[in-house]
């Protein structure tokens, strides 16, 4: 099939070519809408008009970025990983994962589960919503996505398969390193206008032993391929409700560090505690943010290492090689280097939401300036200490000592 | 064109079937013949008859490994990666890199510059030659063939391409993973006879705080995608004279940790020590090895050093990121930390030549039994302190000193 835009005239058709849509609505008529609020594609919302309850989504890739226009050529084939990414985790985490009903990287369209009765997770921390169930979703899905693509679980043949099938988002992982990794963190043209002029950014942009240690961070995303990484597991690219949470949109998947996916997560967890603190919401709220974020991180390493314990053999390990005794703190010591590599991306990744091209509504949507700036430099706090010191992280309790600042 | 496994009744329509190789010889009858001592692969040297003086030397992989048979497959595609990583060494470092004449993946075979006047390193090594320019020359093609292939030099686009043009070279990469990194470590069917009831091997098998460090230095070779690596520099796979050097040989190559190269290379030097000093060789000779190594590590670093200088702008690092000084800091520890990595891995490297299936010449031959174990002792002494302490080493120093036996 060669590649064409969907839009209201040809969609329909499109929709009637595939059995599985065509099941699934049983014949009726179709509404379309086009949703407008993405950045980077196409979406199509698809209702049975007899049954408002019957919907589907449909994601397009084009050749350009859809909020700027033709202007922004970006490679239609980003739509290519994100199919083979959503495919991926449907297999690990089929109930985090939104249902499939078509994948068509030719078309760089794929049609799945329309999530009405979820949010976007960053909208819902600001509206002070708790998700009792959300630490332990997540780290489901964190602990089986990255432990049953690494080499600590699929042999060595698979693992460079898996490799192979995400090798090629070049586009988009060099959109991370110039954005999250290096013109946030200079005067740069793609900066936030906010940036000019503030004393923060002043002190950040002149900070050498930060962006030193950015540079070995930059350089791990780069050249460590431990696992198959969403590549953007920010606060907007979940969607949840009090029961459920669905992870979406990983078009920025490519085979990178275990550290990167979790700490994008903890660093916007991070920074919807900053910005309620400088907003003087509810303390109680405050600390459930905190208490999710070591739940998240316990919850992690213990599924982690469950699924570890569980395997024998793998691309590392045979059976027969090694002790029980020495193997555990092999184990260990693995997974304390996760967790540091963890605290130094969540760095990275909260450091560029404050001057960068793009920052998230939390803070800088705070309408109140001196409010804004109060999360501004709480964040930035705790994110130069984290890249500059990742290494020195001993557990999960330093990493939050860190954040509520007693030491 | 199809694959046909080349012999002498067809090997001469093949090569005149290429210009290059035509204009070699202007026409000249030919003269064929196998050479007996390729483990892998069929080697024919064809000679001019007319002009004894004009040679080259084609080589063509079989679909199972040539000095067992055919009851032991293994995928020809390797000499893919051998093509690929002879005409990027070839580009990088021409001097050192025999000339291609004819590389064809289809047909698995490659035609190149017979070196006659050139031997076997370990050879060389074994007859107590001394190669005055051997440093100069390998830290060269390991400084220019590493840096150039790194994120340090090329753009993420370039570095991307690079590792998907090795990226499948997953059996022969499994076999290291087995071979260095496994077997040799345990009671294993593939290890050598000599391994059976002896001391050493009975103490190195249960050494279990040895073998946790394998685990995370074979993790490393499994993930860490630094630089393309050549993947099998041992003195066997170097041809030299005292005026030249040529590495050979790249059917391992894959896009792996900078130290894995320099490991092997150092842990076959050191090996070559300690099997003189077993044999109570001359001293000075063995003195020269000792210093050999010293100037190997010292110039690899500077050459990698002074090209890293010479470039502004590569994936990592864009011109106006960070000051001088935070740049040369972050450099010098990078380069500390491939020095490690360089140390583990040739640790591994060394103690799998005591025992596994692989021997090196310099050892498994000598005859003299008592003298073999002192040089597999002395051997073992040296490895294994290199794979547990790899991390604590501070400089090139401190290495000659772990060889020296001094502390």
């Amino acid at each position: 099939m060669n590649y064409y835009i969907l839009d209201k005239t040809n969609i329909i058709e499109y929709l009637n070519s595939i059995e599985n849509v065509k099941a699934y609505f049983g014949g009726d008529n179709l509404s379309i809408d086009e949703i407008g609020d993405g950045n980077l594609n196409f979406v199509f919302i698809i209702k049975s008009e007899k049954n408002k309850n019957k919907a589907l989504i449909l994601k397009q890739a084009v050749p350009y970025l859809r909020c700027v226009g033709e202007e922004f050529p970006l490679n239609r084939e980003r739509m290519t990983y994100e199919i083979r990414a959503l495919q991926s985790f449907s297999e690990k985490t089929p109930l985090h994962t939104p249902l499939i009903y078509d994948a068509n990287e030719q078309m760089s369209a794929v049609v799945m589960q329309y999530l009405d009765e979820h949010i976007i997770m960053r909208k819902g921390l600001i509206n002070e919503v708790i998700y009792p169930k959300f630490a332990d979703h997540i780290s489901t899905f964190l602990a089986h996505n990255l432990f049953k693509t690494s080499s600590l679980y699929l042999n060595s043949t698979s693992k460079r398969k898996c490799m192979d099938k995400f090798n090629s988002n070049t586009e988009l992982c060099k959109l991370t390193e110039d954005f999250v990794f290096t013109f946030a963190f200079i005067e740069h043209e793609t900066n936030d206008i906010y940036a000019k002029g503030h004393e923060s950014a002043k002190k950040l942009f002149e900070d050498e032993k930060f962006k030193k240690a950015v540079l070995g961070l930059k350089y791990k995303f780069m050249t460590q391929s431990d696992a198959l990484l969403h590549g953007d597991l920010h606060t907007g690219s979940i969607m949840l409700n009090k029961k459920q949470t669905y992870v979406i949109d990983p078009e920025f998947s490519f085979v990178g560090p275990f550290g990167f996916d979790i700490g994008a997560l903890i660093g916007n967890l991070i920074m919807s505690y900053t910005s309620h603190m400088a907003q003087e919401t509810e303390i109680t709220y405050c600390e459930w943010i905190l208490d999710l974020i070591e739940e998240v991180l316990t919850k992690f390493e213990s599924k982690f290492l469950d699924l570890w314990n569980e395997q024998n053999e793998s691309a590392l390990i045979t059976s027969t090689f090694i002790k029980e005794k020495e193997l555990n703190e092999f184990k260990k010591e693995f997974m304390l280097n996760i967790l540091r590599d963890t605290v130094g991306f969540s760095g990275c990744k909260m450091t560029r939401r404050m001057f960068g091209i793009a920052g998230v509504e939390d803070i800088r949507e705070i309408k109140d300036l001196k409010k804004r700036d109060k999360a501004i430099k709480h964040t930035l706090k705790i994110s130069k200490r984290f890249v500059k010191h990742y290494k020195e992280i001993e557990n999960i309790q330093d990493v939050i000592t860190i954040i509520k600042g007693d030491k």
